[in-house]
């Protein structure tokens, strides 16, 4: 079929069609019994069969990996950002108690190269697999002149399940109880528009140089995948209640926590009760940040923050492996940093 | 809350969380009883209660509105592109029979203005409201220097159910059966890229001049919102059985069309059975296209297509709207333009 306009207009139809049949192996590693059909229709079908609960609820969330994709065109890396996007939307779900279902994907691209879009693919099937989650569908925008060549947005949307009474949505926190943090590997993806204007324009860094106390490359040390919380979360609900968990994104410590207090409930956070990384602390000095500002743009080394009762804490410190970082007290809903 | 470094670097915190609270009214407009919560949290809930659905099944599809945002850029217009994104999504679940239930919407922006911001989430919100779909929930991504000033992105999620047994799949598909076409107002969401370089650079035109034949100038023609077949299509599926439907969008019915078609049937669309409008026949003849690409890269005028049995057809056609524009026939699966 002959694709000459078209093709010099930037988008080629056959190429597209030609890579999605290619998904092959990645994508069926992700499939689950409620998945009828096969990817490739209008859209994917999944049956809303949910026996073990007694009032299921959908719980969705869409997002994006912000400027972190920056970092992956400086070190053409493109097997990282997949899992970033679906780890970040697994953890925004779990938040309510979620267990996922299944994801579905979008690429915007000026020009798709077969290499970056299967390693894209492919770091979202794994892990997609790693969660229990379909990996149900996606959408590859080929948008010539849209994006430079080379570079890509991507969004991913999540639709996980939560029976009703089981809801996890801060209500029942109240003062006494003990915030629990869940370590970061590394700025997620949040903050990395002015991680980059501090470390590559500021300092003056290449993404191959090295800071102190850092095992990586700076390059790398950015690009450490966002981890899922699925697995030590999951762990926790079975033998602890939990009152409330917060996903510590974009906004921090500072905006995220108050998104499941309840009014006269205060997060109080003992900000010297963990090591904040090298990394963060070197953004915070070299950037000239206070407190104020470092913990409302970089989460400062704490991924995922849960709130149990204080008689619980220290069993679900040793089932997550996380740290105490503060208490709740009475006062304006809000979080201090002491 | 000082947000000078971080605002420097082209992110503004505050602002995106003013903007969050100020989407109110449209976004009520869309609520169902089924949304549990407000609009804000980590996700959105939605009661997987099916009551009338036998065997239910969720059908999710993701989708961006393409190039067409370049036009919307050009006129400065941003209130008809999140239509095209809410309508595109929801035309697509509709093919297999799906009702929609809720929507999540992605913005990535380089700087976010409140202007264009209100604009997109009003449109998106009517557009939904119309489809008596939920607007669950959405990210809008600060992005400096990853998109140009003005620009961003769009990518729509949307999750249907469908009744097992009456999911529309094309399997029952029969040489005989009748091809209905649905109109399209225009380009709907795909051509665009060669579209613009047709017009805007081949004719050399502005946005604001007009063709002979188009009622309004070339610009607002291109903007021309993607309708939605649900009501059409609703119709219909009440009162005659639909073996297969297709939504024409990237491939036009050329690639569109071989998805709802078994093994053995070969569609043969009649080019002369409707009138291509006007805007088509121009790119068509000034772009130098031959039919075989023109019907792949765009619509041609026809924005949906139903195939029913013959028996059927008057009263199909009679209940859309639609016009007839071929056969299926034995043949190799696929479409031949006669």
């Amino acid at each position: 079929m002959p694709q000459k306009a078209y093709a010099r207009a930037g988008v080629d139809i056959d190429l597209a069609n030609r890579l999605k049949s290619r998904l092959g192996a990645p994508l069926r590693a992700t499939r689950r019994p409620e998945v009828l059909g096969a990817v490739g229709g209008f859209g994917g079908l999944f049956r809303a069969s949910f026996p073990g609960l007694r009032d299921p609820v959908l719980v969705a969330s869409i997002d994006g990996v912000g400027t972190k994709l920056k970092v992956a065109f400086m070190l053409d890396r493109h097997d990282t950002v997949g899992a970033d996007l679906v780890n970040h939307c697994v953890n925004d779900i779990l938040t309510l108690g979620a267990e996922p279902l299944f994801f579905l994907d979008y690429i915007g691209a000026g020009k798709l190269e077969p290499r970056v879009f299967g390693a894209l693919i492919k770091g979202m099937s794994r892990a997609c697999a790693s969660a229990g989650c379909a990996l149900l569908g996606g959408e590859t925008a080929q948008m010539p002149g849209f994006y430079p060549p080379g570079e890509y947005d991507l969004a991913g949307c999540i639709v996980g399940i939560v029976d009703r009474k089981k809801i996890i949505d801060g209500s029942s926190v109240r003062p006494g109880d003990t915030l629990i943090g869940l370590p970061a590997s590394g700025l997620h993806t949040n903050g990395y528009s002015l991680a980059r204007r501090i470390l590559f324009e500021d300092m003056g860094l290449r993404p191959r140089d090295r800071l102190p106390g850092l095992r990586l490359p700076i390059g790398l040390e950015l690009l450490r995948t966002h981890p899922s919380y699925l697995p030590a979360v999951r762990r926790l609900v079975r033998r602890v209640p939990v009152k409330g968990m917060a996903h510590i994104t974009g906004g921090g410590l500072v905006d995220n926590l108050p998104r499941v207090l309840p009014d006269g409930a205060r997060a109080i956070i003992d900000t010297k009760s963990w090591r904040v990384p090298p990394l963060f602390r070197t953004l915070r000095d070299r950037g000239g940040l206070g407190d104020a500002e470092a913990y409302q743009v970089f989460n400062m080394g704490i991924g995922f923050v849960l709130i149990v009762d204080s008689r619980h804490a220290k069993r679900a410190l040793a089932i997550t492996g996380g740290r105490p970082i503060g208490t709740v007290e009475r006062g304006p809903k809000g979080v201090a940093l002491v």
